[in-house]
């Protein structure tokens, strides 16, 4: 029963995560809600550019009413002290916070444990583990940079039937419908970057910001793959998918071509894919993939699971992680 | 309240009529049961080879049950008397029965609503429609030769999740897993011909047999598409997908390769799309489909949609039927 509602109030500090996801670059964005008395008297989000932490909007809102209650967040409390702003565990402590719920520990070393201690040593009740799994999901932007020194990387890739992302002769307006662009327009929203070939620059001219009413702000940092080219204005360009390293943001999301999705896969640098399919056969056009280095099919197996699926007017989406037998490539 | 009862009643006709589906050429798989008082008094299905009919093996096993019962039957009842056995419609008005639920009229000229007229001249009471669209999905195979003098054809495709159907070395055992293999098998069961290409011929030498336990008999003839070659022992040789029409058998499933697909859907010959998808990616293997003979994307859009998805293990079965914009080809 309690076990319960610490799930369905993590499911709460989980959503407001995802509020700036793909903003709060170097830091983490976590969700926090306070409850006392089975009612909200806080709540917060890491705000874009890292400040103010989550628990400190919380309980900035919950005044008073902080006290006795309990603190559902997404990731363990801070415990260094920046220049920037307090340690939340301090904060925490302070405002009479009687319980805190956490769903994983910072791996951040100047944290790691030392936030749940310092809570434990005022007296404050401390559960960590509710919502784990998609506490890793919410954050694997922040949580990627940490274990891998890079981005968590996802993969667009929109596709007809038959594999294929364009007609031969280079058509690719429109193979998927309005539903999948707009629903594609809100992940670039959830991005700190997007990066593109030099092949889809030059053909496709892409503009790659978010044309959604009230989102035109949440454009994404613009990338280019490219060897030999030279960055245009606003551009950044890397010459290679291991310089992703250097990118500032933790999200980033390649938007193809071929060539460009098969220089990171065959890097082991993509973590989700993302399939946009639409019910047509185009045949004999342009293939989604370039070679990625795979020997055997065998090889091709377990390293993919659909984690989402869902219909997008007559398209479908399709989200897929890592499976067991990924291999995953870090940056350090 | 009675049309719930109509068509829960028919869906019980339907599922017989999927017994003898791919087997029953030239008469059509229909399905009968009879009702009185709520129970099955009689079943039957139109048996290996086209006779007896399903309304004579029902009345058969009901016997003098049939008196005053109601006869549910997926296609009009033949009003045709042949040296194989007398008119169905014939026996329903000898057998006493009360009223006759069908799904669709019989668009041979030889019943064509004569079955009905007949039923109404004896007193029996007769409704129609109950079930149509689902009977005509259920009899495809028959109501294809009538209207379009040639087989109703199922393309089949076994792909990665960028649509490809082999690495690039020609590799494809196995892209899909045991379960997508197994329901193969069991499509092949409920088709009278499987056709492949005479590149896919030279490569995997398939051998086009049912291998599930007890299914063994159902093994369906096989075809080969080559403009060149010759029949091996066995199998009947089409010189292009045109020649189907001279099919005997009212089922085919086309198993490949690419270009033998394409070659399928470029003469607006396939009616049915089988899509088997596995969660890997190949990246720079052989393509699903050639050349379909498309000239602009916008062409391809409304041309098939979803009518059946689900998982085969960690695959997943995807059924598409043609969209209202597909262009189809008759052979008359
Ligand atoms: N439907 C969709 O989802 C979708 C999305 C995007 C694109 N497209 C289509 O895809 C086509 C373009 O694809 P593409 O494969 O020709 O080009 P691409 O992948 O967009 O760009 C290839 C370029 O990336 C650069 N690059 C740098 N490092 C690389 C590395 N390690 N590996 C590979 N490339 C590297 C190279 O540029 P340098 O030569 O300068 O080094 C290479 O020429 C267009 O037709 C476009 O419309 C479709
Ligand atoms: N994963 C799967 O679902 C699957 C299924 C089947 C095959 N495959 C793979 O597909 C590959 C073979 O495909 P493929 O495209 O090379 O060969 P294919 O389609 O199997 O055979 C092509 C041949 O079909 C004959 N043909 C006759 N009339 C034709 C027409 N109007 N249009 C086109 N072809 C006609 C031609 O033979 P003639 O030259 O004798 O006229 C042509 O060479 C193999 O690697 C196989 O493993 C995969």
């Amino acid at each position: 029963m309690l076990r319960d509602e610490d799930a369905r109030w993590m499911d709460v500090a989980l959503a407001l995560s995802g509020r700036t996801r793909g903003r709060t670059a170097p830091n983490p964005n976590v969700g926090c809600v306070l409850v006392a008395g089975g009612r909200v008297v806080g709540r917060g989000w890491t705000q874009a550019g890292g400040r103010p932490h989550a628990e400190a909007m919380a309980l900035a809102e919950a005044g008073d009413g902080a006290c006795g209650a309990t603190a559902y967040v997404t990731l363990e409390p801070c415990a260094h002290r920046s220049p920037r702003g307090p340690a939340c565990s301090d904060l925490l402590v302070a405002s009479g916070i009687a319980r805190v719920v956490a769903a994983i520990e910072d791996p951040d070393p100047r944290t790691a444990g030392q936030g749940f201690a310092r809570l434990r040593d005022a007296g404050i009740a401390v559960t960590v583990g509710t919502g784990a799994d998609a506490a890793r999901r919410a954050m694997a932007g922040f949580l990627t940079r940490q274990a891998l020194g890079r981005p968590v990387v996802t993969l667009k890739l929109a596709t007809s039937l038959d594999g294929c992302i364009a007609r031969a002769d280079g058509e690719s307006r429109w193979i998927t419908g309005a539903e999948s662009r707009a629903h594609a327009h809100l992940e670039r929203a959830r991005h700190d970057a997007i990066l593109v070939g030099r092949g889809t620059f030059a053909t496709d001219a892409p503009r790659l910001d978010v044309r959604l009413p009230g989102l035109e702000a949440r454009s994404p940092a613009r990338v280019l793959l490219s060897a030999t080219g030279s960055a245009p204005d606003g551009w950044t360009v890397l010459a290679a998918p291991e310089a992703i390293a250097t990118l500032p943001g933790d999200h980033l999301l390649v938007e193809g071509g071929a060539r460009t999705a098969a220089a990171f896969l065959r890097a082991g640098l993509v973590d989700r894919l993302l399939l946009y399919r639409a019910p047509i056969l185009i045949g004999g056009g342009v293939p989604a993939l370039g070679d990625i280095g795979l020997h055997r099919l065998a090889e091709a197996h377990g390293r993919w699971q659909m984690v989402d699926a869902r219909a997008l007017g007559s398209d479908r989406l399709e989200v897929y992680e890592r499976g067991p037998c990924s291999p995953v490539s870090s940056a350090i």
